[in-house]
């Protein structure tokens, strides 16, 4: 099969890594690459040396397309955009941040760009940008999401109404029978975050990895909505947090309470306890860890089974 | 098409109509069930002889199976049971409740039973309990919730691995694309609620409707989680609500904030500042109000061009 992703990122499969903070370095966004799909490295938990080493690694580990992932919070993206643009990557995602700042730009150095949203407003706002696909964000997924809550199953057919570029569904998609249903939904492709997470190749800790495996209906919340929302895995961390939000704490003390390398220390270092663990509701139904060849085999499978399974289905 | 949902209900199409307070009397569940699917008269805002004024009306609208949902959370739930037994109502949905109450006494008075379950173990619970089917209710679902907020699109393929019953999948509904969306993800039929609000024949106030007609991305939001959760229409009444929560309002003193009657204020006498209105996200996209048989007509011809659409995918 071809469609408007396959052919926007020369790929065989319409399914694209998501960019993580601390989980995905060039090993997973190559291995990805690699299996079939677009590998992304997410350079928001990377300095700019960092990410050129990343990029210059994965290079050497696939010949296939891969990109970058920016969140234009990151306070040295003017550093990371003038590496991305040097070593002539051709396909960036950008998240968190005005599309505006950057798109014209990239595109003029013959980069593709793709916006990630978490709402109707900013795909309006992203699709004027003159993005080539954006990404859309149920609540569900893991990591930063929007203040609306809207899910996968309603934004999708909601954005797509008024969305006339490819659409890329994301939240909540971890198997086969999610990448077809979303596609029923009226996306032209998928992205996946926590399934790759649980992944051989990611950076992500193994501890982390492990709470994602042993997670259950339930384990991740939507949190710090004063500040900017982020679904984590529930623990003792999280608890301080929402104790201190149902006593009515401001925001300057729920501030100091996240203090600063939460992230990096819940996923990278793999403590679980006190670290900020970023994953989607998904991980209720992942199980193992598996190496993202497999991972992709699986899905692949899963998708056609379904696609035989629905095949003539009339009311 | 028939499947175990359709057989389980004798109906043309596996399309459930939610029941819900204030919204779903004798006329919209008669329209549903003469349109092709199971119309349900929502009893959890009735008192008993009312309940049986509306089985006795629906009878005389519609020769088609119809049922009734019995939230378990009512005051006089026996007495609505012994109503529904006499008048030999073939359908019960019960919900908010524990389902080992009421289920081997009405299937041995020959009705089948469906529980409608917002998590997991509540859904194992059901199971056990010996019901016949689940309906299976994702966070973006309107009214009340569970605490886990897990969607649609991933309480369903989790589900459906440690279902081996009928599995109806409800929240985020409104579209026929949507249909198949669900029934992609392991679901055998649909429970819709908020489009049908939006029919001629609910009895919900004619601003209640308008107010689902105008909703935007972020205007409902899963509200009063230290209580029961339930979704609703963002009002000043929310906002109320909200600014006590943020200032650390303990469970008493919200339960005083909400009052008496809210839900009828709102939903069935329209007062949509001070009322409580209570519906899902996907009222985002519902533009109009329109007779149920239109409805179910666009759901049918929407489903069977998804199908077409997708149709022989395979990647």
């Amino acid at each position: 099969m071809t469609n408007s992703i396959t052919i926007l990122f020369n790929i065989r499969y319409p399914i694209v890594q998501g960019g993580m903070i601390w989980c995905s370095g060039w090993k997973l966004a190559s291995a990805v690459s690699n299996a079939g799909g677009l590998g992304l490295i997410g350079a928001g938990s990377m300095r700019p040396e960092v990410l050129e080493t990343h990029i210059k690694k994965c290079k050497a580990a696939t010949s296939k397309p891969f990109g970058v992932n920016v969140p234009l919070l990151h306070q040295q993206t003017d550093e990371l955009i003038k590496i991305i643009v040097h070593e002539k990557i051709k396909i960036v995602f950008t998240s968190a941040g005005n599309p505006k700042k950057y798109t014209s730009f990239l595109k003029k150095n013959g980069i593709t760009v793709v916006h990630v949203v978490a709402n109707k407003k900013f795909a309006l706002k992203a699709i004027e940008a003159g993005v080539e696909a954006i990404v859309v964000e149920g609540f569900e997924a893991g990591g930063h999401n929007g203040y609306e809550e809207t899910t996968t199953m309603v934004m999708i057919p909601a954005i797509r109404r008024i969305c006339p570029i490819p659409l890329i569904a994301a939240g909540g998609i971890a198997t086969g029978n999610a990448i077809f249903a979303s596609m029923s939904l009226g996306a032209n492709g998928v992205q996946i975050g926590s399934r790759f997470v649980a992944s051989t190749e990611s950076s992500a800790h193994k501890n982390f990895k492990q709470k994602i495996v042993v997670a259950e209906d339930g384990d991740t919340i939507l949190s710090l909505k004063q500040l900017v929302p982020v679904r984590l895995l529930k623990n003792d961390f999280f608890t301080k947090i929402k104790k201190a939000e149902l006593s009515g704490a401001k925001k300057s003390e729920l501030i100091r309470l996240l203090g600063k390398e939460r992230a990096k220390k819940g996923m990278f270092e793999g403590d679980t306890t006190e670290g900020e663990l970023e994953i989607g509701q998904v991980s209720e139904i992942i199980d193992n860890i598996l190496p993202v060849s497999e991972i992709i085999e699986q899905l692949i499978a899963e998708f056609n089974r379904t696609a035989k399974r629905m095949n003539g289905m009339m009311l």
